[in-house]
């Protein structure tokens, strides 16, 4: 399906090995070296179409962020940016992130991002939120000890169901809004979907929680 | 102040000791024998003119409540629909509850309900706000292991507040609701407040938090 709609997707993945990590396999506890520098690296599991990534890079020129997505339909458009704009301090996968600990070394990862994830509504597909503890077990175990995982949606029964998952896996949530831009927080960078949705008045919901140590 | 408007209160609580208990602290560790029974005993915190207590109170006639309330002028709303309904598990505390234990012996509550507590919006006045730590370790002591204190409020800042404050006072949150009415709990019971923020389309949050043993 995806195919049929951006059937030169493939080649032009293959074209951007600058921005694109083609092996990503190879790299686990290399990621250092793939930017060249001992940044702190950040990681935002679907990317999307990439504002979220690119508009972060911006901001933090100090930190490497890496971000995968699955559909690569998708992620052409967050390459297509990057090509554009031609940041040093961006990689993106294309990748299935079923385990991120074939990706990722134990502690390789500074920060991890999750924006609108699939609510995955019913109860039977629990096991696909990407809050669900096992989930989570990947997460503490590829960051760093005492750092965060931040996690952003307009999904109320999502939102609800990670606050539990985080408190039931002993994670402790150092900061939470329920209506972020009402906050107006000037940092806060938009991903495509939130700007969607906080236009009809939906509130986005936000909470940043660590693991202890 | 309050005299002034209700001058015939101090009278009326002291005519109604069947449901006002007039010197709790002398109840301290002998609740049950208050009640006359073994049930579960249910606290809650700032009950207002009493419309949640008698409510509860009548959907759950095998617990009994203790509901305490500061202002006498208020308090007396609660007094008159007891003396209406004549609820046998409904007691009334006109009391400062500023510490709990000078109440209630050591696990003597089997369950903590804090409705439209005072924001106390400031940073500066953290330490008034019933979900402060200090709080926190009262309701700890006086509930019996793995109790639950159940939390509703329209203010979106001392709920955030709150959701921290357990996290790092290491509760576990059970259940959470950040829009208690599109849910449509038929067993939820509504505030004075709730109907009133309510109908304006202000979300109502609710949240269980228990405390590990």
């Amino acid at each position: 399906m995806r195919a049929r709609h951006k059937p030169w997707a493939d080649d032009y993945l293959q074209e951007h090995p600058e921005y694109v990590i083609l092996n990503p396999l190879d790299k686990k506890g290399k990621w250092r070296d793939v930017f060249g520098n001992d940044q702190p690296i950040h990681l935002e599991i679907g990317a999307g179409k990439g504002r979220f990534v690119m508009g972060m890079a911006k901001q933090h020129p100090d930190i490497n962020f890496i971000a995968i997505e699955l559909a690569k339909s998708i992620i052409v458009s967050a390459v297509e940016k990057a090509v554009e704009e031609q940041p040093k301090n961006v990689k993106l996968l294309n990748f299935d992130a079923s385990d991120l600990r074939d990706l990722f070394e134990d502690h390789e990862i500074d920060q991890i991002y999750l924006n609108f994830s699939d609510p995955w509504p019913k109860n039977r597909h629990e096991k696909r939120r990407l809050t669900y503890h096992t989930f989570l077990t990947q997460y503490q175990q590829v960051l760093k000890s005492d750092s965060k995982l931040v996690f952003k949606t307009d999904n109320r029964g999502l939102f609800e169901y990670s606050l539990m998952s985080f408190s039931h896996f002993n994670m402790l949530i150092d900061d939470v809004s329920l209506d972020l831009h009402e906050d107006n927080d000037p940092l806060n960078v938009m991903t495509e979907y939130e700007e969607k949705f906080s236009k009809r008045g939906h509130p986005i919901y936000r909470v940043e929680a660590s693991f202890k140590s």
